[in-house]
């Protein structure tokens, strides 16, 4: 089966509340729009100096991949309740708030295709606005049941847990592909899971539906980190909204680096190390360079067809659902992640 | 009355566990232990590599004075609970959460004596590190009741906003002193009356006893942080473990130096801005030489008067309790704090 995001008609369109929406989201645009706004208001209930910050973030104008899971992943196992849209909220700030950090830490000047807190007002207003998104997010889950919190609260440990672990692997380029697996699960995909989990059991959902999609969560998130860090090498910065080559840059290995690195031979090996780590004509130009002989020993492809083998389990992952329009969304969101260009 | 820590017997010593303990939470001496083993519980559940992280945090070795809070309100109003044990856990990583991404911010070296976790391991760690532990704060929230988790998400919520405020007034020489102890009431004492209160909630406490101990709170966490503000002007390093200056050096207003400029004439305080602003000989000697001008001035012993003042206020506001041996030991907890020394 190949994954296509456009015979699958997945397209981004703008909402009415001024955020971008997958097509594969439109049954769930009116619980979207609620979710934001519940985002903006828990944000906003703050002194004008937060409140002028939060404006920058751009919250609520991402893709809310994760926010459209919980509710997707619980309209297909019954309705959806004020409680779908506060998991949804929560999710999507844990998310913003690690943003906020992230563009502290590789020192991102733009993000979403604008300029990011950290370049606009320092790092220290970045850093702190990511905790009081986060203290905020306390707040949303006092409203929730304890078992939800401990989901939530796991997803967001494992989330710091995977990027210190990345960080702990930093220049290890002998990294094995199921060493770089473990990392993106913990690191990505845990807040995946978590959201269709939830959004499951919001729902009421058997054990075997929540297993599914908790499977189709994992799945899909890795897909998306595996596309991720290949936009990273062969991505076009107009179009993703940020700049490219970070990756190799930070000594981070990604899939299809280490495909390259396992398929070279020892001597051309040497050689892109080499220049990986003099970098005297910047990473720029080395990216153009390294992304053609990345294309010559079928890396890229081999990373490409991974992530769509990874959404291909996590739509076989849905045979427990029956047919509806909820599940049709989410066998599309499978294959936008697989085939995303930003 | 003559607020003192050396007449009031107040004393650090080290405890079973290896952290400080003052000589007023001697009668929670195994209660403290609790919340450290706790708090060591909930922050190393996690790979090797972040506990080797946690491992470097020092976490559980600082003054524990906002547990201590938890615990000795709730000791006034009646007996302590596992519940006391676990706020006091959170409101502590709340606050570990917080110094680590401080020392992000201030680019520090050291605190209480130790290196860093930024200066050993990077920024990126650190940040990651606090949202590691404000993760740990979640599913520990999820074993507290609604009330308490607004509670404490408010208090997280204010210390960032009080944070961010402080941040907008950089380089504002001319901040009123109740504009000072606006933004330090929302950045350092909400924690502490949110210590208080709940402490005090958590007892069954009356009305008139959790608004008395959410007053103390509040009154000593304003004299803790002009204590602090202090410290910084005319510390000595060795003994307060982080290097001193840094609030002039980021253009940061604090009481002493509000006194100064609201005292010296026109002519002296643009020398004195002009000294600030070139910092040509470097901070470190201007610091000793602006703190000669300060004391000559009646400055620093504004600002120490003032701290003394609201410990004062705090100590009165605890009429509503009877005499117990907690209460005594809030009131050498106050006199401890606008006297110490580190």
């Amino acid at each position: 089966m190949q994954l296509s995001a456009k015979t699958s008609g997945v397209s981004a369109s703008d909402s009415a509340s001024g955020g971008r929406t997958f097509g594969a989201f439109s049954i769930i645009t009116d619980e979207l729009s609620q979710v934001r706004a519940l985002m903006e208001r828990e944000s906003s209930d703050c002194n004008e100096t937060v409140r002028g910050l939060v404006a920058q973030t751009q919250a609520g104008r991402g893709k809310m991949i994760r926010p459209g899971l919980v509710l997707l992943s619980g309209l297909s196992c019954g309705r959806l309740t004020e409680e779908h849209i506060r998991a949804a909220a929560i999710i999507e700030m844990i998310h913003n708030a690690t943003l906020l950090h992230d563009d502290v830490i590789d020192e991102s000047k733009s993000r979403r295709g604008v300029a990011t807190v950290n370049h606009l007002r320092g790092n220290e207003s970045a850093v702190l606005l990511g905790d009081f998104l986060l203290s905020r997010v306390i707040r949303l889950c006092a409203t929730m049941d304890g078992v939800m919190m401990k989901a939530i609260s796991t997803a967001a440990a494992q989330t710091c847990e995977g990027e210190l672990r990345q960080i702990a692997q930093r220049g290890n380029w002998q990294l094995s592909e199921s060493g770089y697996i473990e990392i993106i699960a913990q690191k990505t995909a845990s807040l995946f899971d978590a959201a269709c989990k939830i959004g499951a059991i919001l729902t009421g959902a058997g054990e075997r539906q929540v297993r599914g999609l908790t499977e189709y969560g994992q799945k899909t998130g890795i897909a998306f980190q595996i596309t991720d860090d290949l936009l990273d090498l062969t991505g076009d910065e107009d179009k993703t909204g940020k700049p490219a080559g970070n990756d190799i840059n930070d000594g981070k290995m990604t899939l299809a680096m280490i495909h390259y690195f396992n398929s070279a031979g020892e001597k051309e090996k040497a050689k892109a190390l080499k220049g990986i780590k003099s970098r005297r004509s910047g990473f720029r130009r080395a990216r153009t360079a390294l992304a053609k002989k990345l294309a010559e020993h079928g890396s890229i492809d081999y990373a490409r067809h991974r992530a769509e083998q990874f959404c291909r389990e996590a739509i076989n992952s849905l045979n427990v659902l029956k047919s509806t329009k909820a599940k049709d969304a989410l066998i599309e969101t499978a294959g936008f992640i697989s085939n995303r260009t930003a």
